[in-house]
């Protein structure tokens, strides 16, 4: 007979706590995890396969423990003169933000974002032994920097979030909300780009406001753009020595041969790839159109995936479309629910779905 | 310019620390990280290979949180009617003891283990806020029951490492010593078997203690035995409610589709690895032997390397094996080496060069 977990000398603050988890359900057309519905071309496999070959050569021995090739790729993909020793990896931008927290955050010390906004945020902050404390949105979820700034000035925290644009609602954020509450904290603050290749791309990144901030960071993902989510590779670009700090928290040979070496691969296919994130952002502005026609309230996204309002049962609608086949998102704010942008047959699925299950509220 | 360390928020328990790193330089003879210096068969290489190219398919899609068939594959492996739902996993051994000491150690919390012993165990535990102590072995560096359970009877710690054989002494631990150590505390007992297959084929692994014990774990690699140290993998077995604590701390998706894949191909090749273990031991008892007529004192090893004493100078002895192309590890024991088993030529190349150095002290 098995024990039980109260038989067991658990953490007192993990008592009564369940598992993350976004359901994993074997639906035909899966858009609630905010992925990327497009599997990898397979020419780029075809050479992710080849790289893993080589690793696999060597593979007995420890991987390289400073990822080099790695982080040069990621250098060369951002831009912006940036080098090698200004980037960090780690298994999912999830594994970055910890390392992050480990360093600049833990106990006794706060870290903070304005809600809604990632809900891994909160999770890995108290993970790590830290408080999380949460600021509020404008209308439509929008962030002015002077506002932001006084929330931030206020709440003092150790470690700043800015989902940059957000998740879950896909709200673009300016860089002088950036700004603004960079000045406005001796902390970390942390832009969270994992969404930034699916913004217009005549719009700066973070990477901009990097010289001379010693304490910003901007984080990615291979997850999004590069339809990578099952290699789970984050990065992220910041002052070297800010890379230094991450080299005392991290466990040694974080970053696996064979990780290193697909996710080297892969960055050279950088233009195929960004060539995908065309057809999604097409595609989410399909949404955005759609859902507005059938009369639900889409809002502005930046991200491969949409919000809207105007659901009168979020439960019964997420439930309804789940009959039919479509896993959605009912991200827990009322009367909404969030659909990533798939391939042009997923998405019209889902949009015939959404109308056959009646109009908005 | 690049800011300083001290220009950011560094938690101040961090200030002043170095990155862990063992040397990774590039030698011929490389025997001083306790790898298996064999590569991956040719014909496992290619069943792994065949795996990841069907994980890349979708891997732009997030891996499954729940990594069944692995755990699978590691039940049928350890077996003692072990099954799935009492198997974990994560990126290294060091990642599943993080694990735990995340759910079971943290701060206010004290983790305890008997000196020397793998040099993580305090790191990984202070990276989590728990306090480390140490208790002492005896003669040659073994354990006998009840010191050392009342050793852990007065420390009175939550989680108890033992490290089974131990590392960096290769010495052996009867499971007595586990069984007096469990019954001497009320926390947490891991014993860690990362080097478990290279022991007597004869001799029982802590796994037998298993049931009725839901505060043991016995935590393995794939590092050692299965040539795999480059693709990160380490596991452990437990009671299911042990499982279900380590849910509530991982990452999600903390393992890659590839990871999954290429561990799972690999551990379908058990018998084909475990052949090369025995070349290794073969190897060891070479090394002991050796090393033992040129005047050192060898302790008997139940793993894949030996350490020594009776190095006048480990430092000048160190070096001048470097200058001859052989890394070994001066782990910090005045007047002692620890030398991995590599290949019949390795070892050959490391045994010429310590009997060029000169004699022993």
């Amino acid at each position: 007979m098995s024990a039980s977990l109260d038989d067991l000398p658990l953490r007192d603050d993990l008592r009564g706590q369940k598992p993350y988890g976004a359901p994993q359900a074997p639906l035909p057309v899966a858009l609630n995890v905010n992925e990327n519905t497009h599997p990898v071309p397979q020419e780029v496999a075809d050479d992710i396969l080849d790289s893993v070959a080589r690793a696999l050569r060597d593979v007995n021995r420890y991987p390289d423990r400073e990822f080099t090739p790695l982080r040069e790729a990621f250098a060369d993909y951002l831009g912006h003169g940036l080098t090698r020793d200004q980037i960090w990896a780690a298994n999912g931008s999830n594994e970055v933000l910890q390392h992050i927290l480990q360093a600049f955050g833990g106990p006794g010390r706060t870290a903070f974002s304005f809600a809604p906004t990632y809900s891994m945020y909160p999770i890995i902050t108290r993970g790590t032994g830290a408080t999380w404390t949460a600021g509020t949105r404008g209308h439509d979820f929008t962030l002015d920097p002077a506002d932001a700034a006084s929330q931030v000035e206020a709440a003092a925290p150790d470690v700043v979030f800015l989902c940059a644009p957000n998740n879950p609602t896909g709200t673009p954020l300016p860089l002088d909300v950036v700004e603004a509450v960079y000045d406005a904290t001796d902390g970390i603050v942390i832009v969270d780009e994992a969404y930034q290749e699916f913004a217009p791309h005549d719009e700066r990144s973070a990477l901009t406001l990097l010289p001379g901030r010693e304490r910003l960071v901007v984080s990615r993902t291979m997850s999004k753009a590069f339809a990578f989510a099952g290699a789970r590779v984050g990065y992220l670009a910041a002052d070297p020595a800010f890379i230094d700090a991450l080299r005392l928290v991290r466990l040694p040979y974080h970053l696996s041969a064979l990780t290193q070496a697909a996710a080297t691969a892969a960055l050279h296919h950088a233009p195929t790839m960004l060539r995908m994130v065309d057809e999604i952002v097409a595609q989410r502005d399909r949404i955005s159109a759609t859902v507005e026609a059938l009369g639900y309230r889409p809002y502005e996204s930046w991200t491969n995936f949409v919000l809207f309002n105007g659901v009168e049962d979020s439960a019964a609608t997420w439930h309804a479309l789940y009959e039919r086949g479509i896993l959605v998102r009912d991200v827990g704010i009322p009367h909404h629910l969030r659909v990533t942008a798939g391939t042009e047959d997923e998405t019209t699925a889902f949009l015939d779905a959404l109308a056959s299950v009646g109009s908005a509220s």
